[in-house]
């Protein structure tokens, strides 16, 4: 029996599960396969990382997301390899044959050839990341509040962030609030609001990807959250104690107990793969150039979107790795194939930029509309209003609203457990 | 400087939170030492363990509980000893002395013997045991999906509880919920219906600390739920691939790969430490016997609450190891220490039992008050509202009840998601 047309997912981040969402509503077979049972929405993680929402409220089974579509299935798995001659897809216990492939594995954090650094210096990826930072920053005032010791005492109340991206400044701004706010009526031998948080970048301001303006605005707002933003810092070495640092031509060491690591992703493995399976060519980052099409060249029936895919083709510079450009880049190929089955030519992607947004904290926010700036209050309404809406396609918009609401009115965050191993 | 009187208490459950709460209005100083840095909600770990609510939840940061009270700190550490000779509990990292001990160290649960089980058979005490339960359920389900061999598909579709006391009852009912309901439309190989869901318990009932008639009424809102209850039935193995049981007097062998433990407590390895020490007697189950003052005898200045505690004087029979009796024992310890700083004589405890709730699922329950005997729907009503009623005194209710109502109408377990390492 010939069977439909069968595509492959790889991947249920914003990428793969907008394609596989998409694909829903077309006469295609549709396996969309991820080593993890849920979607995560990864834009609110450095919440979960700072105790504001729990794990369960900015994650979705994915099973559940894609319920209603029964030409889909999903797959808990792991994929290894994969075989483009022979259009299958290689999983830690089994393959997959496919008609096309969409590759949406993502990117990890990295550590620029240091992996050494990693256990010393966590980034922010998965929910299991998110709970051990949070794990981190808990336990580094629980100790502090027990350490007689003043260096030392000072050593676990410094936090240090490295990287001024969005990330970064997330997490930075959420410890800053975690210190002057949160925690403020907690302890009985230390006071929180004495906390040291720095925000290393190596480039001269924060949100370098940002007009300066909203550097400037940005910065301002970190600093009312007791935030040192450090730029022109190179991190030179990531110790148990502290991190040494390069700045303005001398070398300097902060001690700290607390390293958070938010300067660097490195596309999946799976590049890599494609590389040697097909000859695709890879960006500094790991990255797949693709075609105009977001197609692999040479392989039609291959697409590479989201933060595994550099995609080139509109003023010459990548794309960035955010959610916007996974969602449409997903959401167009299935288009494409759309196209395909119907006998239409495919338009080249063209990514519509909405615009850009980064949070620093309780009410603060900078917003990028090309020609317009926004920053402070007016910033973080959007930005709130934007997260709450693209949530919504989910199922956890209301609790998430709820949980925000009270936090942002009390000041207070109700996730903060300290679980997992030492 | 002669301080004030100097109260520790050693554990921050229901029993050590309440003693805590109630001694913030009296001139002593407190000490509230736990492990842990947050009071866990236990009545409703159940539901973390079956993807319905999420760890956040259920569970409130200590030092945000007591953080108004200027007289309490708060001590994330672990009592490895205590000397009652000098008055000081010993911590795996420093000492504290205490005037007054209040000990509310609770309890594991207990393989009677059979520790090698524990790994194969998970229990229902922690944060971490439930998010373990969720993962080896949930991850059940996508074995099965993916099992081509039908006699091991069965298994991963088998799903064992040991033990029928209300926790049993709990998590049978919720997994036959997560079976019929929650991912009926989630797969596409299997009919999650189709799970089997056993609950095996020595007694010839379930509930069997509850009267007869609401034993029949869980038995069948458990078998609407698609559980079936094997009563009279003992565990005589656990292995990997299943359970080996002793039934109307034959041995028989159930394939599974999910066996979940819920048949037995063990009090915490303090009481043994009393014991030897002040020569506390205990009794089987590692309970140490308290005086009608919940005093240990010949040291009035050592209290022992909660499930930590085998208080016998009311009817000769221990109170029961649940909630509202380790509440209303912390809450009488601190009126007898404000007792005995006034000079007043002091009454002994008197249990005010208002009577025993059981839930079984959405929309049923048993509600064991006395004369009254209620199940069905009136009952879960009565269970929501006074679960309700008591996070509220923590600051989760709002979102515990919204996400209930969520979960109600929709009969969706937001919250199920495979954390954790295999």
């Amino acid at each position: 029996m010939p069977g439909q047309h069968r595509v492959v997912v790889v991947g249920g981040g914003f990428g793969g599960l907008y394609a596989a969402k998409a694909l829903g509503r077309l006469p295609v077979d549709v396996t969309l396969i991820d080593r993890r049972n849920f979607h995560l929405f990864q834009p609110l993680l450095y919440q979960v990382a700072t105790g504001g929402l729990s794990p369960g409220e900015i994650a979705s089974p994915l099973r559940f997301v894609l319920r209603r579509h029964m030409n889909t299935e999903v797959l808990l798995a792991e994929v290894t390899d994969i075989d483009p001659a022979n259009r299958r897809v290689v999983l830690r216990d089994g393959e997959v044959s496919y008609d096309t492939l969409i590759l949406a594995a993502g990117s990890r954090h990295h550590y620029f050839g240091h992996d050494e650094w990693e256990p010393l210096a966590p980034g922010l990826k998965t929910i299991e990341d998110a709970t051990e930072i949070r794990r981190r920053v808990l336990l580094a005032f629980e100790r502090a509040e027990r350490e007689p010791d003043l260096d030392q005492r000072r050593a676990w109340l410094s936090f240090v962030v490295v990287g001024g991206g969005p990330t970064g400044v997330e997490l930075a701004g959420a410890l800053g609030e975690i210190a002057r706010d949160t925690l403020r009526h907690d302890f009985r031998h230390i006071n929180p609001a004495e906390a040291s948080i720095l925000l290393l970048d190596g480039a001269e301001r924060v949100l370098p990807s940002y007009p300066p303006d909203l550097s400037v605005k940005a910065e301002r707002s970190l600093i009312k959250l007791g935030v040192r933003p450090l730029n022109g810092t190179i991190v030179a070495a990531v110790e148990e104690h502290g991190v040494t640092v390069e700045r303005r031509g001398g070398s300097e060491h902060i001690p700290t107990r607390t390293i958070l690591w938010a300067a660097g992703v490195q596309a999946s493995p799976l590049g890599r793969v494609l590389a040697d399976r097909a000859g695709a060519l890879l960006d500094r980052g790991g990255r797949v150039f693709v075609e105009p099409d977001l197609t692999l060249a040479g392989h039609p029936e291959i697409f590479i979107v989201g933060d595994l895919a550099n995609f080139s083709h509109q003023d010459g510079k990548p794309l960035p790795g955010v959610a916007p450009v996974a969602m449409q880049e997903g959401r167009y190929v299935a288009e494409i194939i759309r196209g395909r089955l119907e006998g239409h030519a495919p338009r080249p992607f063209r990514y519509r930029d909405k615009g850009n947004l980064a949070t620093i904290g309780r009410a603060a926010a900078v917003a990028d509309f090309g020609r317009i700036h926004l920053g402070g209050f007016p910033a973080w309404l959007i930005w709130l209003f934007v997260h709450l809406m693209y949530l919504a396609e989910f199922d956890n918009r209301l609790l998430v609203f709820i949980q925000w609401a009270y936090n942002y009115f009390t000041r207070n965050r109700g996730a903060r457990l300290i679980t997992g191993e030492d």
